[in-house]
Parts: structure tokens; C-alpha cells; sequence
């Protein structure tokens, strides 16, 4: 089968580089030729939002995906009578949206911070009163790894808030403190809808982009109740394909932050810590195949290289690292690439962890 | 760093595709654009033998190797000068003659089975009375996977052995009945001459070709004199890369058979089945990096498809197995791809092997 792949960045890279093995092949859709999907696969240069675009990748391909959040439903629902389209495009509309992602968190019993729309200055201050400070306004769409966020500590915040964010559709939410945050990805096969469900990792963000994570982070009640969650999530959707729920840890009790329909920088530890990755099996998924073993074969932990890659032989010389380099052009804070060590106990695991912030430092 | 790969088959495809994440680029040599290695690389299309193709992928590359054994030295010598190779050429054409190989392996005092240089019937007539019956004509050069051998039984086979072979260079050897075969894969950095040695592997032929490998195989006393005999073949060509020692087994004895200066088939398991697999220890060591751990991480079994491929549904069915479709046309005993089980513990792998085994064959 020829897939075609909407966004040629790291995660399109990945997909492809487990897809070719199962004999699948692999054309993306970026608009940067340059983007790692192009090491592996043609590119068809334009934008997300090209509904010709999207057409003309939907020509060549047997089934399409995405490795981007940011493509328009409009863009996409005209294909979607001519070629499979995997995760649902109603998964990915509402995850486009913090206020219909958490409306539904809501629906589901999925437990969320308090939130509420705003939509006018006149919103922020009332809505400011019932939650309370601090709080978070957060533009609705296009946020990620951070941008678009404003903390609100007090009334003076609101105005400079306002006048920051406020051309566009805004949600405001409780601001809490937490003990950490977590994640769990599970994958849904096109085909009967098997499930399988990876364990929950711990995740450490630095301004807001993930700095490391490290897996399994071993808490049976949130692991329990993070499948259950993510489950009735799946069948929300009818899903197919990696899905993703980042979650803030309180004690015994998980908040749901938000969700990704798609593999996710937290699963990249499961490339050599899991039986089978993330990526695998999300072609897998969406092709309808049996799901792979997603259990853990040690105690990973797996950290971001941001703006600047170390040295090749710095990182190799780690005992059991492995070395993901993107093949991107370094911008500040930039995804370039990550190193993950799987070993066989949490404390060889915890020494490698820091020898590999170590390498994430920059000279 | 770009690397140039003198063939495109699935042991260039398994290279790229390890490579990419340590942030390497490819392109490849081969007379056929459909080649595996077309789908991660670019192919520039020739002959093995072109010393201008040669001169044309080196003339784009920072360093060169080889999926193939088959480059003539004569078509490389010219390029040396301006670009690194490795494996070293003297590797590559030393094992290209089954004579110099054996000569080879006698001087390093790494056993072997008695052998004779056949020029002529007379030659023949004579070394099958010194080495005795049964014994193996088989071609000098370019034989691989069975092609180019006969057994004789008796006087009665050496006209027509000769008849069907005589018109190149022949050695003749004992033929032997062994316990099993095994094969000792290590690697050596182009940096300090660093080396890694993967445990042993049993491998099971049919009519010649690889049918099958499990590993680790477990013989403490083989292992160590494996890694003596490769070691001893490494320094001899102050090797970097992947290099393989076939060997049969006669209760605690070696007996080498032929050495691969590559990435090789019995080693396929590694890719789930070690640590670190040899297709990035290969490029780890061409380039002078750190080599990775070639721990295993469990028993895994290594099953090849010839000729024809399993239904992906019925191969991914089966837990932990991980497949490798190399994109290939089928034809009758061509390597078309593979699967690899990885699991805890011998009985469970065993059991794993047999499902394997089930689905490569034609139904």
C-alpha cells in the first residue's frame, strides 16, 4: 500500500521509517521540501490548508494520515469519499479546538480543570471571578508546545492579557499546581477495533515544550483509569490509529490536559523501550493489521534535543543510547531530535537520564 | 555526513533506514532502480563493475560502502584516493576467492576444512584422492547461497563435476557431516579499532541458503574461540564494519567455512533482538563512532521468506513478531524478506520459531 502522509516532520520521518519494513510506501505533504519526511519519501510541496494539495496527495495514496494537528477539516472532507482517512477527521477537528476538546473530556466523564469561553473582554473579567486566580487564558486553536498561553495571577493581568491574546477565540482555565504529568498513548485498529495500550510515561516540560520523559512511570490506579479514559475516547471517535491523552497528575487523580490524534513526543521512547513503537503500530492501526505488543522491554527515558544537537560521538559514547537526529536546520527552542536508553532497572536508567540531559545542555 | 552504498538490496535498505536517525544521508549503486534501497535513497543506476558508476557515487558522498560482495577491486582501487571505504578493499576481494579466503583463515591459524586449488581434471583427479570422498567442488568466486557447488560421492562424479564447473577456477573441499553451523558477527570502529561481538547464532540452511537463525546460541567455549578467530581477522585487515565468520560445529570445534566483510543475514535478529543492531554498528563504525551494546535482549528466532511472502495478517498475528518486507519482485528462492521474534525465555522462542516457520511456507 502507498500511504500518504499529511506533514513531512519528525513523526512523518518515523512512520515511514516503520512502515517501509512492513512493506508499505510513503509520500508526504509539507511545505518545506526540506522537512525529514523528504530523507525518506517524495514530498509534495504545499500548504495543509490546500484542499488541492490534500487532492493530490489523496490521488497517489491508498490511504491517507497526518503527522501535523493543524490541517483544516474543510481541507481534508472532500477526499474523504476517494481514500481512507485515519485517525477520523472528527478527531481531528476537535483537537483543534481546547473548548470542543474539553467540552468533550466533559461529555465523557473524563475529568478536566474548570474552563470557560471567552469571547470578549466583558468574558475574562466575569469568567476571571468564577475561577479565580490564578488562571490560564489560552488562545482556542493553534496552540502548541506553549505559544499562545498567558498566565493570569491577578486583576492587573487581565487587560494585558486581553490585549495579547484577544483577537482570537480564547478558553480560560484553573491554573493548579501538580505533583507531574503523564500521558498514555494507545493505538485503535481500523479492523474490529482491537486495542492495545501502552504503559503511562512521566513527562517533564521546560516552558511548555517536553523536555524528557520517562517510561514506565508505574502507578497502577492511573493506569487503570488513563486506559479507561482513553478507551471511551476511541470509541467516541470510532478511532483508528495512535491517540493520546496528556494528563496533569494529582495525587491518585488525573486531569486531562488534552489530546493528539496521532503518535506523540512522549511515545518516542517506545521505538527501542516497547515490543513494538508507536509508530509501527499506528500504520498498523490504520491498515487494519493486528496491533503489536506494546509492552515494555526495560525502563526507558527519552529526552528532547531543542535549538542545538549534541555531538554524535558525545551521545553514542552513553551505554545503550540511541540517537534520533531529525535532520532539521537548528532555530531556537526547535525539535531537532532526542536520544533514548532503555536499561534494565529504574536506577541505570535514572544515571543514563542525566548523562543525557548532560548532552541536551548546550556547550 | 552523506554515505554512498555500492548496492541497494535489503541489507543497503536495512542500513539506511538505521542511518537516517543517526542523522545520515544515502544513495546507492545498483543496476536496478527498483531495488529496496530505492525507497529510502536515491539510485544511481549501474553496474557493480563501472568503475566510472563508482567514481559518480563517490564523486556525491563523504564515505563509501557495500551491501554487495560481488564490486570488483579493480572497479574501486581508482577512488581511494579520494574518498573513504570501508570495509577495507583487501577484505572484499580476499573473500571474493574461496582460495585466498581459505588461505587466509589457514595463516590465522583459524580452522578450516582441507582444501585444494582445481585447475584441471588432473588437479581434480588428484585432490579427490588426497582429500578423499565425499567431497565439494565448488566455484572460486561468485558463488553465494548453494550456486556453484557439487558434491562428490565417488570417481564416478568427477567428470561430470568437472564438466559443469570446469570452465573457472575450482576448490575442492571435504565434505563433512557437522553438528549445525553458527556464525560469529562482530564490528570494529574505524576509530581506535574499537571493537563489539554479537553472541553467537545457530543457522539453519536449505539447499544452501539461509532458511533460518536463532540466538543467542548459547556454547560459552565456541563463543570465545569465535571471537578469537574474528579478531584475529580484524586487526589482519585493520577492518571497519560489520564483519561475519560462517562456521560449522563439530562438538566443541570450529570449523570456518567463509567470512562475509559485511552486515549479514544471521544477523538480521539484532534489529529486535540486540541492543544495538548491526545495521547501526556497521555505520557507527565506518564513521569512527562509539559502537552500541550488542547485548541480546532476549531469545530471538530470525525467519527468512524465500520465494514468496505471508499474508501480513498472518505474520503480525502472531505476538512479538516484527516483519521486514523488502519490497522485492518474487521470484523462485529469492530472499523477499523476513521475521524476527524476540521473547524471555528459549521455550516460548521456540514455540514463536514454529508459527514463523508455518507462515513461510507456501501454502
Amino acid at each position: 500500500m502507498k500511504i500518504g502522509i499529511i506533514g513531512a516532520g519528525q513523526l512523518g520521518r518515523m512512520l515511514a521509517l516503520a512502515g517501509y519494513p512492513l512493506g508499505q510506501r510513503f509520500v508526504f505533504l509539507d511545505h518545506s521540501g526540506d522537512a525529514p519526511g523528504g530523507q525518506v519519501g517524495d514530498i509534495i510541496i504545499g500548504e495543509f490548508s490546500d484542499p488541492k494539495k490534500i487532492a493530490e496527495l489523496a490521488s497517489q495514496v491508498d490511504i491517507l494520515t497526518f503527522d501535523v494537528e493543524n490541517v483544516p477539516e474543510d481541507a481534508v472532507r472532500p477526499v474523504l469519499d476517494t481514500v481512507s482517512f485515519f485517525p477520523p477527521v472528527n478527531a481531528l477537528a476537535t483537537a483543534q479546538d481546547r473548548l470542543t476538546e474539553k467540552s468533550l473530556f466533559h461529555e465523557l466523564d473524563i475529568p478536566t480543570l474548570d474552563f470557560a469561553t471567552v469571547d470578549s473582554l466583558d468574558d475574562l473579567q466575569r469568567e476571571t471571578g468564577n475561577i479565580g486566580f490564578p488562571c490560564v487564558l489560552k488562545t482556542r486553536r493553534l496552540g502548541y508546545d506553549g505559544k499562545g498561553q498567558r498566565i493570569l495571577k491577578s486583576e492587573n493581568d487581565i487587560e494585558p492579557a486581553w490585549v495579547a491574546l484577544g483577537s482570537t477565540p480564547l478558553i480560560l482555565e484553573t491554573f493548579i499546581s501538580f505533583d507531574c504529568e503523564t500521558s498514555i498513548i494507545g493505538v485503535r485498529s481500523a479492523k474490529d477495533g482491537e486495542t492495545a495500550f501502552y504503559p503511562l510515561c512521566r513527562n517533564v516540560h521546560e516552558d511548555g515544550i517536553l523536555s524528557y520523559s520517562i517510561a514506565p512511570f508505574e502507578r497502577p490506579k492511573l493506569q487503570k483509569n488513563a486506559v479507561a479514559h482513553l478507551t471511551r475516547l476511541m470509541e467516541y471517535f470510532d478511532y483508528a490509529g495512535v491517540l493520546t491523552i496528556e494528563f496533569f497528575v494529582q495525587g491518585e487523580e488525573l486531569i486531562a490536559n488534552e489530546f493528539a490524534p496521532r503518535v506523540h513526543n512522549s511515545g518516542h521512547w517506545t521505538i527501542e523501550g516497547a515490543v513494538t513503537s508507536q509508530f509501527e503500530n499506528h500504520i498498523r492501526a490504520i491498515l487494519g493489521l493486528p496491533l503489536g505488543d506494546t509492552s515494555p522491554t526495560g525502563h526507558s527515558a527519552m529526552v528532547n534535543y531543542l535549538g542545538h544537537l549534541p555531538e554524535l560521538e558525545s551521545v553514542l559514547g552513553i551505554v545503550g543510547a540511541h540517537f534520533h537526529d531529525y535532520g532539521k536546520e537548528p532555530r531556537p527552542k526547535r525539535k531537532l531530535g532526542h536520544c533514548t536508553v532503555t536499561l534494565d532497572d529504574e536506577k541505570s536508567r535514572n544515571r543514563a537520564l542525566n548523562l543525557l540531559l548532560a548532552t541536551s545542555q548546550r556547550n
